[in-house]
């Protein structure tokens, strides 16, 4: 296997994968740090809205890796980070190389802008997959640049738009994803999650604007729809149901500061910006020319039970992949 | 993400993996060079049998790394490499550390002992994932200890004994796995795989000592059951079927050197090492028991059409998985 600036940017995309969904409304985003030609130093990724950006982990995992007991390793906010660097670097990167997804930020908003922090360490180089199409953040590029930093923009370019697409999604308009778990051989009859793959839907439940789900599966299962499992929040839900009867005294319509719609008009879902669709094969025929994604969790096992339950005809590409516990999930990218 | 031993040795196993089944009859093995703390050098893997091991691949090119230019770019065979190495290292490994998922073999087979050839290089260390179990090639870990090479034993032993397993499975009698195609939500009707998935099964069928398919199979489908796909070669096939009657004017019974047996005797299989079933979930229902993998290649498609068709209850591991292509290949281990 080839050692060069694409085994690099792969390790930064796919810790980048990790946090993809987590870091709404963030772009999930990943960085690695190398030491002259190969010593690789740090795979960081921005984790959450308000913790520090991927460079800024990655920059404080990089130093640490070589002066572990230094006291930047007590310093935590994105702050914090960028004002230690900037004082006590001491030319340590300027022999690294910065592999980083998405263009560096230019833009003081929570955090300040990774565009400063870099061009003041003045690593020897760094590699950028994706370019900043945000009218804000953009411009870390020409910043680098204007200091003499070497700038190499496009490395793995298509792996980081599928990466960053997501967002770009969200952030001009409505990103819906449609969650369905199944067996190996596609059966969707029964209970078919293990407890991690069960913690990690509550965790996007908490991260979600909307969750729409069918009118039928609400009168027969009468979920509850909430992220008690992380103890998280409970997203606002839309029904989708042509029958406005609902039994409102089923716990999904008792959550604090929860809105439940009901209605038929899936123009609505284009109010918020990241849904999520839990239902079944129908609402999937419905739904089929808005998607975004499918985000499929499989588990390893060949069981008895239906799959398609109508002629659906859809094509993707798998965009990632990764597991949860023993289960797979898969990102798949709806082919339009 | 720590960059650490479990870090490089998961680089290792990563590579070997590729070659999974393709090595056969030899283990699928991977190598890891690193200079220093963590300067990657190389992450190689053994090929195909009476190709070069892992580690000299590895070595080989961490060598070059440094000196893109050597002479040693010209060695190919294992044994040249061996000798070039021995020559001209120069202690250039002193000072590194190199991650190998099996014990190097000690033994001067088709190529020379992997163990004599670390010996003479002295890396600072050798980081083993899994013992070697074959009596013939083990002791590597001795031979470097007995001149104060620091051995470490275990590493991702768990995942290091996946990726034996095959090796070990038909090295002491036989390995049966079952390939299995389908769209994502599990339908197996039609045509499903792209031709970059179909010249991966010829590869398999290149490989494997005997291919076992249903005798309704052939007598509805007429498959040739050839590698052409790659040139490759046809192997032996065993018809699985009471009824002992066949057009033998089909192709598959044509093919010059190829052992055809009918049979519904299964303990015939035990003859041959490395057996490939192909077929339908009937087929799965009778040689569950005896199963070691099935290895599915999902086409990223939704289609209506039937999965399951009979009463079936296996639980699997996911022990690897890649891709092929746009489609995933999944390395599914029946768990016992």
């Amino acid at each position: 296997m080839k050692i060069n600036d694409n085994f690099f940017m792969k390790l930064a995309i796919d810790e980048a994968w990790k946090y993809q969904f987590i870091s709404f409304p963030n772009p999930a985003v990943g960085c690695v740090v190398v030491k002259g030609e190969s010593e690789i130093l740090a795979i960081e990724a921005h984790k959450e809205a308000g913790q520090a950006h991927a460079e800024v982990n990655a920059l404080k995992a990089a130093f640490l890796k070589y002066y572990p007991n230094d006291i930047l390793k007590t310093k935590s906010s994105s702050k914090q980070i960028h004002e230690y660097l900037i004082k006590n670097h001491n030319g340590f990167f300027n022999d690294c190389k910065v592999y980083v997804t998405l263009e560096p930020c230019n833009h003081e908003g929570k955090t300040p802008a990774c565009a400063n922090l870099l061009k003041e360490l003045k690593p020897q180089k760094v590699i950028v997959a994706h370019e900043d199409l945000n009218n804000i953040a953009k411009g870390g590029c020409e910043t680098l640049k204007n200091v003499n930093i070497d700038i190499d923009i496009g490395c793995m370019k298509k792996e980081a738009y599928e990466l960053l697409y997501p967002f770009l999604k969200w952030n001009s308009g409505t990103f819906i994803f449609y969650k369905m778990a199944q067996t190996l051989n596609g059966s969707i009859d029964g209970s078919i999650s293990s407890n991690s793959a069960k913690a990690y839907v509550h965790t996007l439940r908490d991260k979600i604007d909307l969750m729409l789900i069918g009118g039928n599966t609400v009168r027969t299962d009468m979920p509850t729809l909430d992220a008690r499992y992380i103890a998280g929040r409970a997203p606002d839900v839309f029904i989708y149901s042509k029958n406005k009867v609902f039994d409102t005294n089923i716990p999904l319509f008792k959550i604090p500061n929860r809105k439940v719609h009901i209605s038929d008009d899936l123009f609505k879902l284009l109010d918020y910006k990241f849904v999520m669709v839990e239902g079944t094969y129908n609402l999937l025929d419905t739904l089929k020319d808005r998607l975004d994604y499918i985000v499929l969790l499989v588990n390893p096992k060949i069981r008895n039970g239906a799959n398609a339950l109508n002629e659906i005809d859809i094509d993707f590409e798998i965009v990632h992949e990764n597991y949860i516990g023993e289960e797979k999930i898969m990102f798949l990218k709806r082919k339009s």
